[in-house]
């Protein structure tokens, strides 16, 4: 056990495994210009099989209980594990999808992106409050339009609850919200300027407190 | 009256509230599923006389006086009379957005989210003088707009002084601005590529120091 | 003279002045409504006398050294003398645009938003180099988009060096950048998206380069 | 050589070469509006004589060492001997690009300038964890849009990993998100708002963690 252990804190270990998730993304990126490709699918497989003796040879090299104490390895083995499962399921595209989360692994094994992770879950605490404000506004917002504008534009904008939920996502982001969504429902109901010009201003002074939070937040870090 | 005071102040008293007002946001965006639901209808009744024994219970507890000095109750007591005094309006649509701001009841009953509204608030005074910037700027270039654009687009741009701010909130959000607005009023009007670039680059200034007025107010605090 | 400037220096001097302009600028908003009311334009009339009067009560207050050695009374006089001078414009359109114009004096009126514009002119200097910067950007780009997209879009788009500047404004608000713009010409000119993606990465980093100076430059003042 | 030194340090020096860059700069503006003016392309030819005789007197002055000792002055000769080179190439538009980078040498000519771009290398280690994050979570939404999407909408947004980038690159700069490339899929394939949704908040939270970066490394230099 004691040769394992030397062999993952061997300090070319983590660089190759690096070098291993690199090299399956240029595989999984390659394989949708040459679709089927059976050399690359094969290359695929042999290294999910990397990956499990690689998680094999950590668990035996850091003791089951080290290995688990650490958040990010049980990411790993949650991925590992699946990419094992659903190796053969007989749709394709459920397929391709488990092997593109594969490459989420490139977080916990470089620490760089680990550390940006880290902090960003760090400052969700002071965020909490200014989410729960947006989800209310959301919601307030949603059932008014859906209330009043579902019978307006197509039921893809007000139609739902849910669908509203997407079109007041379309707003606060400024798309197209004049051009598409607002001024067809003002030219109906009139007054829908208020419903508009109110959830801009509302939703951007929202986001311009969770700008400042965030930025206050790491300079508390 | 001690027994009632115990009751306000109890531990579960303030999360149950929250649990209600939560379980009424939920009947509402039921009810924009299954519209005119009895069901739903009944609960929501019941809900609205849960929050006026509620208020009566607040009200006994804390004293009149004492009920009152805090701005938040205010706001409480008039949303809560305002659904009991308007629940049997007939427009059905009236009736729904009396229900929907029921659950700004959310933002009192919950500190974190009151926190946030309250330093919102603290920052106002930081502000007003860049809010009046932007109502003068705005003002000055929606009256320019009217007076040389009204008859080059369709009349909800800048047919009046009110669609001119409308056409100018949607350039400030860099909302079709040159696709929609700017490109066809310089095809009739070549120099108005100057009256929309001043006033991007005039709004964008000002709301940057919005920005930076709303970080310092924060760090300050 | 020292009953002028106690006139000057009466603590409801100023508030009037302030009261006249807004005035002025709601007579100004209703006649866009009313177009050629005579009320309106007399009202208009009476007020630009009021402003005569009142700067030349300022300069026999002050002295004509202390009046012109506030910068904001250059602006002032320059304002109140053009209204003057072009008041018996034939063109209508064009005494409007003064007019407008003269509601600008609320900034200097106003100590608030005076303030704002000093410390905005304050950290001009620090932004001279961001601004240089930019010039020489959308220069390049400019001379680029001019050479080799000219004759692929409409002229008004990439067909002289001006237009060039003013659709590179569009792209760097990211206004219709890709469906508009980018996306037409990458079907005719495929390596066209090395121009379009530079430019933006480049141009978000510079303005994101400009708000940073901006907020230093509050920080430090 | 020591009178050459002197010549290269004379405070007029630099500023001449200032000069006739921004000399350059017009010419070139100005012949995209009279291309192939013959006057202005002798001006050009003299130009870049002038920048040859400038890189050589500042070679000698500075002596060999001491010239390639500044990083900047690499890059300038790298655009003089560029200029020279490609000269006489028989492509009309090849020749102006290179005539239009020779602008960049404004960038070490001006010291405003080059702190800007100095201070920006300097934040760049900083970033580093950032921008491979970036590259990270485009590369796997590509791919996931590549293999969903490919034959939802023209081959142009979803159809290869390349074509899918600039889709994305589109998507979390907003620009038409929702109305040229989300609803058009959600209308197909009805999950994919999930798809969007998350790309929009894990783009604009990874881009304002590249904010708060570059503000700190700012503060911390
Ligand atoms: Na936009
Ligand atoms: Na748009």
């Amino acid at each position: 056990r004691s040769t394992v252990r030397q062999l993952v804190e061997h300090r070319l270990f983590q660089p190759i495994v690096i070098a291993i998730i690199f090299l399956n993304g240029l595989i999984i990126v390659t394989e949708t210009y040459f679709i089927g490709n059976q050399l690359l699918l094969v290359l695929d497989k042999i290294i999910v099989w990397i990956f499990v003796i690689e998680l094999v040879v950590k668990m035996i090299g850091l003791g089951f209980r080290g290995y688990f104490s650490d958040r990010w390895n049980w990411f790993d083995f949650g991925i590992v594990i699946g990419s094992l499962v659903f190796y053969s399921t007989p749709f394709v595209s459920v397929l391709r999808l488990i092997r593109v989360l594969r490459l989420i692994r490139m977080i916990p094994a470089i620490p760089a992106l680990r550390r940006i992770i880290d902090s960003l879950m760090k400052s969700v605490p002071a965020l909490s409050g200014i989410l729960g404000l947006c989800i209310l506004i959301f919601s307030i917002y949603a059932i008014i339009g859906t209330t009043f504008f579902s019978e307006v534009l197509p039921a893809e904008f007000f139609g739902t609850f849910h669908n509203s939920l997407f079109t007041l996502m379309q707003v606060v982001t400024f798309e197209s919200w004049a051009s598409q969504v607002a001024r067809p429902i003002i030219n109906e109901v009139p007054w829908a300027w208020v419903y508009f010009v109110t959830f801009i201003i509302i939703g951007a002074l929202v986001i311009l407190n969770l700008v400042v939070a965030v930025i206050l937040s790491y300079l508390g870090q």
